[in-house]
């Protein structure tokens, strides 16, 4: 049980981790800060969190847990910001979807505070960004990665691993490399890509027509197109070489993909699509043990 | 009311339309045929078929209303094996996902009973193919394109009307060309590019555990890579050109996208994707008044 929670950014993330910990009883009250006064504002009206702050250092003032939820760019300014009240007794963690920018931002700010601090990725999200969407279940039946540093205390990686498995997460631990690969792959990319596509459809004389006609395949191919703009800038930018990397692999599948289309090698392009379809069909998402989610 | 509905191909498409026009009361009994006789059999035993044929013209001989639903490339060879039995008595629809080449093989396969035959596309899938999948609601709140030719007897092409109506989808008509075109960009690319996604991760030395990592987002964005390869083997065989402009058109995108990472531009970055999200957000895909689905 903590006393308080403070959070750093009430929004789609940070929102619903406070309500998370709100309805598993681990928290007393929960301190949000947020840098438009209207989502702070918000997110209070909303119940989310129970106190406004006017700063991100009286958002940490006080509490035994800290959610830093910004943009992934905001890491360094924001860790400055309060680093004098990061230490080893504050449970301190970042929700970010990469993790190497994210551990040198917190070299760079912490200093000799980093130990204290914990980087966790929750493989979490919706479409709809805000804290209006904040949602106490978000958490719940996905993974977490942990990527500590081999200085990160190791009681704080423990503390962070039961704190989250009590919201029913599954917690995973790697190194921040190996984190920024895997996901440049099976996130960041699949991201870039249907933003792409979404605005080449969209953007064709016809486009509007054309949108008008799509179907269920569609709308669940874009549905990550319809993401927060400001995280995936920084997710982006931040994750760039192996993103980019991720790109080639893909473009190459499709120059082959194409290459049968073109060479009218229709029972290759079966062969091909078959392998495909069935490992897609084999695929299952990783759900915890005991945990049960409708869309899973 | 029909007598006897004809089912050539049961599968999750042609199942599924016999099971929602028994449910509509629409039909007094299914007699069904599969090139496979596993599949007649299956289809008979779920009581999605009530009599299994042993020939395509079996399944068509009595019947008043016929529905083929194979793959496209076989729409020819089918049509001609049941030649002698289409008339403008009978409402004879097929169910492919491209139109231009479903219209140039009934030309060559009809000949003069070319106006007897009404082509048609119901805009619904799942990602599991399939006679166990069949599903009495599949069409129900989606919309069904028809892409009469003018040719084609107006009064077949209203019945056909009916018919979808009062399976609860809505029906537009355009012309097979208009058609081709609409559908490489919303449909047919999409599977293209999640094929070719999921075989670039899938591929990867590490690609399982990237896999065992990959959450909601991946699942929504890979769930048409699952689709059936036959069907998706004709589908971008027969529409290849407009699949492959398409293709050129998303490659154009991701380049700019591209551009920006490498060239740093995080600002314009982020103001592509906030256009591209929010025009997303505020897409939503079309439902006949009326109908609700809770998935759309």
């Amino acid at each position: 049980m903590f006393n308080q929670l403070g959070v750093i950014g009430c929004g789609l993330m940070g929102g619903s981790f406070a309500l998370a910990m709100k309805k598993a009883g681990l928290v007393r009250r929960v301190v949000g800060y947020s840098k438009s006064p209207s989502t702070t504002e918000t997110a209070r009206k909303l119940g989310v969190i129970d106190v406004a702050a006017e700063s991100a250092l009286l958002a940490v003032s006080g509490s035994d847990i800290v959610l830093l939820a910004v943009p992934v760019a905001a890491t360094e300014s924001t860790l400055r910001a309060v680093r004098h009240l990061v230490d080893p007794k504050v449970l301190f963690m970042d929700v970010g979807s990469t993790k190497c920018d994210v551990v040198d931002a917190a070299k760079r700010a912490l200093g000799k505070q980093l130990p204290a601090f914990v980087p966790a990725h929750p493989i979490a999200g919706k479409e709809s960004a805000g804290v209006q969407h904040a949602d106490a279940t978000l958490y719940q039946g996905r993974q977490v990665i942990l990527t500590p540093l081999p200085q990160t205390d190791a009681a704080l990686v423990q503390k962070a691993t039961d704190v989250w498995s009590a919201l029913g997460a599954q917690v995973l631990k790697m190194t921040p490399e190996n984190h920024d690969a895997a996901f440049a792959a099976v996130s960041h990319l699949p991201h870039l890509l249907a933003f792409a596509f979404f605005q080449a459809v969209a953007s064709q004389p016809a486009g509007r027509d054309f949108l008008s006609l799509a179907g269920p395949g569609f709308r669940d191919f874009t549905r990550i197109a319809a993401s927060d703009a400001a995280v995936w800038r920084d997710i982006l930018m931040a994750n760039k070489t192996e993103v980019l990397l991720q790109s080639r692999l893909f473009r190459q599948a499709l120059d082959a993909l194409e290459a049968m289309m073109q060479g009218g090698d229709a029972a290759q392009l079966e062969a091909r699509i078959r392998l495909i379809a069935e490992a897609r069909a084999n695929w299952h998402m990783n759900v915890p043990r005991g945990a049960s989610r409708k869309d899973s």
